[in-house]
C-alpha cells in the first residue's frame, strides 16, 4: 500500500511516497514542489496544488498525512503557512484520499523513537530507513518521516477519521 | 462582465456575483458554502472547494477577489482561515481566473465611501446598491461587497497582477 506524505508551506513543500508491505516499508519517491513568488498568492497556491496533483497521478497512493502546523508565533507567517496548507491537502482529499494529521512530536517518536529528537535526527534515521530517498531538501525528509509515522498509526487513525464522519459513531 | 466575490472562513464561505455593465453592477447571485464540523479538516477543505467550483460553473465568472485576511491574535484561529482561505481561492484559480486581493478598509471605502465603516453598514450599502441580493447572512454581504471593490479597482489591480506574473514588466 502506497502512502504520502506532506510537508506544506509556502515556498516549499516537501513530499514522500512510500510503500508499506505488512511491517516493512521501502521509499517510493520524495521530492518537492515550489512556487514563484513573483506570482500572485492565488497562483502559487494553484502551482502548489498542481505540484501535488501531478504527485498523485505519478505514484497513486492510498492515503495521505500531513504533520498538524506548528503555529509560528507571527501571524503573517501563520496564515501564509495556512494558506498552503490548505491548497496542499486539498489536492489529496479532492482525490477522495483520508488525509491524516499528525502532531510534530508523534512524528518524531514514530521515526527516530523520542518525541523530542532534533530535525537533523529525522534526516538521518530517513537515510537509515529509507536507503533510497533523494532528500533534495529537508522537506522531502520531513514528508516521508510523516508518511512513515501514518504506516505506524493509520489503523488508529482511520478508525477516528471514521468515527468522525459518522457522527461519533 | 461576471465578478465573484469571497469572504473565506472554515465554517462558512461567503459568495457573491455581481455583473458589470460599463460603470452599472447588477446582482446575480450570493450565498454561503458551510463545511461540516463533525468531519476531517481535509474533508472540510474540500467541502467549501467544491462549493465554490459549483458557483463557478453555475454562474461563470471571469474574475475573482478576496478580502486581505485580517491576521487575528489568535494563532489557531489565524491558522484555521488560512486554510480555508487557501481552499477557497484555489478554485478560481485552478480556472484560470485572476483572484485580486483588497484590504478590509479599500473594500469598505469602495462601498460605503470610508474606509472606517462599521460591518452593518455595509449590509446596508449591498442592500441599496444591489436590491436583488438575498444575504442569507453577513458573509454573503460581504462577499458582494469585495466583487463590487473589484469592479471599481479592477483596472489597476489587474496591471499589477500582470507586471508581477511578467516578473515586473
Amino acid at each position: 500500500m502506497r502512502l504520502l506524505g506532506l510537508d506544506p508551506g509556502l515556498r516549499i513543500t516537501g513530499w514522500g511516497v512510500i510503500e508499506v508491505t505488512g511491517n516493512r516499508i521501502g521509499h517510493v519517491a520524495d521530492g518537492v514542489v515550489r512556487s514563484d513568488d513573483r506570482l500572485s498568492l492565488a497562483a502559487r497556491l494553484a502551482q502548489l496544488h498542481g505540484g501535488i496533483v501531478a504527485v498523485l497521478k505519478a505514484y497513486e497512493p492510498v492515503e495521505a498525512a500531513v504533520e498538524e502546523t506548528f503555529v509560528n508565533r507571527n501571524p503573517a507567517s501563520t496564515l501564509k503557512l495556512g494558506q498552503a496548507r490548505g491548497a496542499v491537502m486539498l489536492a489529496p482529499a479532492l482525490a477522495g484520499l483520508v488525509v491524516a494529521e499528525y502532531q510534530p512530536s508523534v512524528v518524531k517518536k514514530a521515526v527516530v523513537g523520542t518525541g523530542g529528537a532534533a530535525k537533523d535526527q529525522v534526516g538521518m534515521m530517513i537515510r537509515t530507513l529509507l536507503p533510497g530517498a533523494t532528500l533534495e531538501t529537508n522537506d522531502a525528509a520531513d514528508a516521508l518521516a510523516i508518511a512513515i509515522c501514518h504506516a505506524h498509526y493509520r489503523a488508529g487513525a482511520l478508525s477516528l477519521a471514521l468515527a468522525r464522519a459518522g457522527g461519533g459513531r
